[in-house]
């Protein structure tokens, strides 16, 4: 959670942007000055959602709208908001435009309300989590990182700090590090090392358990870990 | 969270209560004034627990030491407490001494280090969850619940309040209701619906992440759930 940058500023292209969990994390990092890409399959779409995020943040903004594909080509961090049954598709589909060194942040997760069933209930995945599918699918040398998946979509949207902490998965130390650097910059969010990409597979189940408190106590639930000395949260 | 006890004192017995996590529960219900009853499979084992616990509160406390099958007999509030690869043993071996309007509070979590693998993984248990197993392995008649799986048993051994919540799940309400009041007694704990029993497989394999989190970051790593209204914490 340092202040100064470990690297150089550069887009992030968020592919599925105009859902609200991809239109919350753009609105939150363009808050922060970062450079963001919202990717949709219709352009149109996609700048329409670039100009209500530019709308809401300012001038000082620094958001546009692509394509998917262009979106990958323009980007080197690419955040993946899609829903679990259109992610297999779009990354087969995305496939050729994600360049090499790109870095997948996956915040999908398998809910059974993907196939008509409930959104408290998780789906089996044969890979594991949604996030070692996707690691399946992307091109060789392509990071994969898991996260996001507990964040409120409706809280991410809104103007106050968020109160909850986003568990970062992934076999890459430096992707890994990168994603919880971007986590930091949303208000209230505290980043922790989550381990291995495999762990992805209990992180996005807790989303299926919050989605089930939601309905039940109509709230917008997120988690903390307590316990961990402060080094842990960054 | 009603300071006016729901029901009759009741002893709540422990079995395998003389591991950390039973340990741990039997001081903070003892500390709270209920009367508790450690199990164990060698009832001298039991006995020396409890006076470790009674020593621990003062003259106060009302803890007692007996062989599992009695102190199941003796108390119809049981909280399972064992490892995972004992859980179905015990419950066949206990089944004839479980009273028909019993309680169960499972609190195991079927971790791959019963199997020999790492703690922070979680099994696949056929039923779905550790508790879910239990269900089955009960007589008739007998309410399970899921609750204490990711309360840390070295913070629970100790003195200070702590800063955790307990997601109860169980398809009998009323079972719940009482399983939420007991975990209120805990200094610091917050009980949580969590809606019904198969739940438990998400809340259980949560335990797997904490302790991977404990081994990377050096913590006695817990859960608070935020965003929900304060009636949910009840």
């Amino acid at each position: 959670m340092s202040t100064t940058p470990s690297r150089p500023l550069r887009p992030i292209a968020i592919i599925g942007g105009t859902g609200p969990a991809g239109m919350g994390l753009a609105l939150r990092w363009a808050r922060a000055g970062e450079t963001v890409i919202i990717g949709s399959r219709d352009r149109e779409r996609a700048q329409k959602a670039a100009q209500a995020i530019q709308q809401a943040v300012g001038t000082d903004a620094t958001v546009s709208g692509m394509e998917n594909a262009a979106a990958c080509a323009a980007a080197d961090i690419l955040v993946l908001t899609v829903p679990f049954e259109s992610q297999a598709s779009t990354l087969k589909q995305l496939k050729p435009a994600i360049g090499e060194g790109s870095i997948l942040i996956d915040a999908t997760v398998p809910l059974a309300a993907a196939v008509g069933g409930r959104p408290s209930r998780p789906l089996g995945v044969w890979q594991g989590s949604a996030a070692q599918q996707a690691a399946e699918l992307v091109p060789k040398e392509v990071s994969v990182v898991a996260a996001f998946h507990n964040v409120s979509a409706e809280l991410l949207g809104g103007d106050d700090p968020l109160d909850c902490d986003v568990i970062v998965c992934s076999d890459d130390p430096d992707a890994a590090q990168l994603t919880r650097e971007l986590a930091a910059k949303i208000p209230g969010v505290r980043p922790i090392d989550g381990g291995k990409l495999e762990n992805a597979r209990i992180v996005e189940q807790i989303t299926a358990l919050l989605i089930g408190l939601n309905i039940r106590h109509k709230g917008h639930a997120g988690i903390r870990i307590t316990g961990l000395p402060p080094a842990a949260y960054k």
